[in-house]
């Protein structure tokens, strides 16, 4: 029953992954959003009506739902008789900088087996953001995307040390998603 | 009034960032040289008298005044209205391997809010290096300040996963320090 | 007395490079091959008869054995007069990922003055784990080599800030063993 957390930019097509591998595999494989379970513990406890109200709240209530998101997701994974995999966040772009999905006292908490990162090449995930039919490239944005997988990589390889979880690399290649959901099905213990 | 760890290896132009932040913002900005504080403190005690004699005493004293600047820096931050910027160092190039500036328990007593890298390319540092008039490229430095810009990205990483930090990266290209100076005002909210 | 890890991807030459160490000063020198000490341990408790049965022990015992070997590792350190390399490993690649060899737990028993990188180019690498006498390059091989590495160079960051030890790397080229020995032992401190 290991906790498997699954960290990608956005773009790369992680959502679609664990779908795919959800419906293969749908009695081993639970898929559990982190953001998610913080907007029903504060939803439950009146604290917001709406996740857009989430940001709004102090940064220390911010923190205490996310330990108590972390808290209930171990829990419920030890009754689950398969992987849970926990859609989250290496680091998050924002205005000021790279903030941390995962600081040590959330992992300790979610203790997890493994953390499956899934990379792709700048240049596809760059053309998979572009909304707009222009086929030219973007090369800032690329850079951007090259960096903020370096760094995913190197938070992965943290959380190694602090928890002990395996490292898992899945490339996901342009239209290549079956194979994609077939290798971390293997490497994760579901296949 | 958070803490910022600012970071960077000699030639990056870090000192210099830091200055015209100050001059622009210069009741929002605190400069603090983490180095200075372990030989004031040293000095208040007695323990040397000038710099040069910090290196002669015992590393258990050294660790010890390591751990006090780190408490006196955070506890003087609390009472100043605005960012503290840390200057220091991820890794420190000796003869006997990268040094690590910022161990787990110094990085507790900080608690930064954000740990800024300074960067730039590799043969612009070198050249800014390099004393004589020589115009011929010295590639092995430029491999190393790589390396070492490259340990430096990964300790930042393992530093927001440890404090919850966010990572806040400034590339600093030649000629261009206004730009990577209002860049850091930007990302660290002084701006 | 400083406790030194030794780390690098099979084939990399890292058992020469200690062996060519040890030879050359015998009395500074201590080699402990961290998997043995666990399996002397389970020996000595009659928990398994052959090297062989380790894996087939509950993870929880494992888990045991690695402290325990740690922590005999360090007790013993502090006898011995010299360096006490630890031949051990960053990442392990299994079918599960990349398994991280030395958790946080372990590395604060072990306490290690020095984490050493053993590096090489990954085509060199690659070649000498070629059987065959094919000279096709294997580009996928060199691949899985240079992620492996720099996955161990991650980690290596993060026992330095964790630990405090310094991260030394050792560039191993091809046909340059005594070189390569000659600058750790200059890095180490026993030359």
């Amino acid at each position: 029953m290991p906790v498997c957390l699954v960290i990608g930019v956005p773009g790369v097509g992680k959502s679609t992954i664990m779908d795919v591998l959800k419906a293969k595999y749908p009695d081993k494989i639970k898929i559990v959003i982190y953001g998610d379970y913080m907007v029903d513990i504060a939803r439950e406890e009146g604290l917001v009506r709406h996740r857009d109200e989430m940001r709004k709240l102090p940064t220390d209530v911010q923190k205490d739902l996310q330990e108590r998101a972390a808290d209930r997701i171990y829990r419920e994974s030890l009754s689950f008789g398969g992987v849970v995999l926990v859609d989250t966040h290496g680091f998050i772009k924002t205005p000021n900088g790279f903030f941390p999905g995962l600081p040590e006292r959330i992992l300790k908490l979610l203790n997890p087996s493994f953390t499956v990162l899934i990379e792709a090449d700048p240049e596809e995930i760059a053309s998979r953001r572009a909304k707009d039919e222009t086929r030219e490239r973007d090369v800032e944005l690329e850079d951007l995307i090259r960096l903020h997988q370096e760094l995913n990589r190197m938070a992965a390889v943290t959380y190694a040390t602090l928890t002990g979880c395996n490292v898992v690399i899945i490339r996901n290649e342009e239209g290549k998603i079956e194979k994609s959901a077939k290798e971390l099905a293997k490497n994760i213990g579901v296949a």
